[in-house]
């Protein structure tokens, strides 16, 4: 089945500051599993050129799409546009259309030097809409280059996912383990995990009023082969269940 | 100043398929910019060996500290205590001292071989105390390798943070800029920039009911040349203030 991979970098001091906690490579990642484009890395660095340029060029060669979000503003530390021309070694300059569509909300008398910033977009870049302010993403090879306020930067993935090529979907299915200890069903789940080289199983344990409560996760994308092997995983539960109660 | 640096690796097929939202790096992050920690970098990989090893090797080397979240389970997809030890290039095998913490916790009838993974210590590391399930992490070199789960990773910071070595602590302040638009201050915040080079200054925009709620913040380890660029922020802003509401 074919597969289509992506990488998120995440741009931005603040988040590596804590203070801002980032909430869009999550989003990302799930809306990507719905229309089967597997998010394989997430980045986070700072507001550095050298930072910025190292990590576009290294995620766009190793993944299908690598989408960016954040500093593509109008003040000083928004400098994500330049540094997306410099990796792919393009000029950049102001865009008539993006001109177009900031006059759409900025009064041409309001149109200073920092705003018209906005308007900078990578030479042979599309632009990506940004129906809430405006000022557009853009998309340069396999590069999406997204705003980084989360209500921004939802809509201009709403616009440019259509153009995505996706994959299989990567269908999952979650089984509750009933209180069931990781220690306790490891060793069958391990032989499961071998049996089904295709699906990928996984233990994912949640503390909840200091009790264990597991999940397994099983995820493929042959949905008569995950639900094969979700039968099996919850057989084998159900069995290590009725032991561990005795 | 004395500045000590960070990565943080989030390890786990469940954040990248957008499932679990990663919750631990912004944690570590908030946490390290309090005792003078200055997080550079933040990786998400899959459960996979190559992906693993290759990112502990280059953020080790790269930055003063790197810290770990995820894979030290005991089941089958929990592959991080190997790869640090192939990182490090040396060898892995049953602690006496986790197997005896392990024993606090589990009867010595229910060590199977599962849970008997969680013993398993890259050779020369030091424990990591985990006062919730008893199965501890380690500090091995410049890398510390903490649990995944949210309670359990932070326990384990309270142990190992006093043994970090920190640097001169990040101070900030915050201005809120009272719905003054990015590109009415944002050439005035260039200046300061400017003249203010060993002062971080950013613009970080919140969209709130369809409405902009910018912060200006600035970020340094000497208070006295950020009290200085806070008061100049400040005057400039209520400057553009008073233009802007003309």
């Amino acid at each position: 089945m074919n597969r289509v991979t992506a990488a998120i970098l995440v741009i931005g001091d603040e988040i590596l500051s804590g203070r801002t906690k980032d909430a869009n490579s999550g989003y990302i990642a799930e809306y990507f599993t719905r229309i089967g484009i597997e998010t394989r890395e997430i980045r986070v660095v700072a507001d550095d050129e050298t930072a910025i340029v190292e990590a576009v060029n290294f995620l766009r060669e190793k993944y299908d799409y690598l989408l960016t979000t954040g500093g593509i503003g109008p003040t000083h530390d928004d400098i994500t546009a330049d540094c997306v021309a410099k990796a792919f070694g393009v000029g950049i300059a102001e865009d008539p259309r993006a001109l177009a569509l900031l006059l759409e909300r900025i009064k041409p008398e309001d149109l200073n030097a920092a705003r018209r910033r906005m308007a900078r977009i990578p030479d042979g870049a599309e632009l990506v809409a940004n129906p809430i302010s405006k000022a557009p993403g853009f998309l340069i090879g396999n590069v999406v280059v997204m705003a980084g306020v989360p209500a921004i930067m939802q809509a201009m993935l709403d616009d440019v996912a259509p153009k995505l090529v996706t994959g299989a979907k990567i269908l999952s299915e979650v089984i509750e383990t009933q209180g069931l200890p990781e220690g306790a069903y490891a060793a069958g789940l391990e032989a499961l995990a071998k049996e089904f080289r295709d699906v990928s199983i996984g233990s994912y344990p949640k503390l909840v009023d200091g009790r264990f409560h597991n999940q397994v996760i099983l995820r493929g994308r042959d949905e008569a082969l995950l639900a094969l092997a979700t039968g099996k995983t919850r057989a084998m539960l159900a069995e290590v269940s009725a032991r561990h109660r005795l």
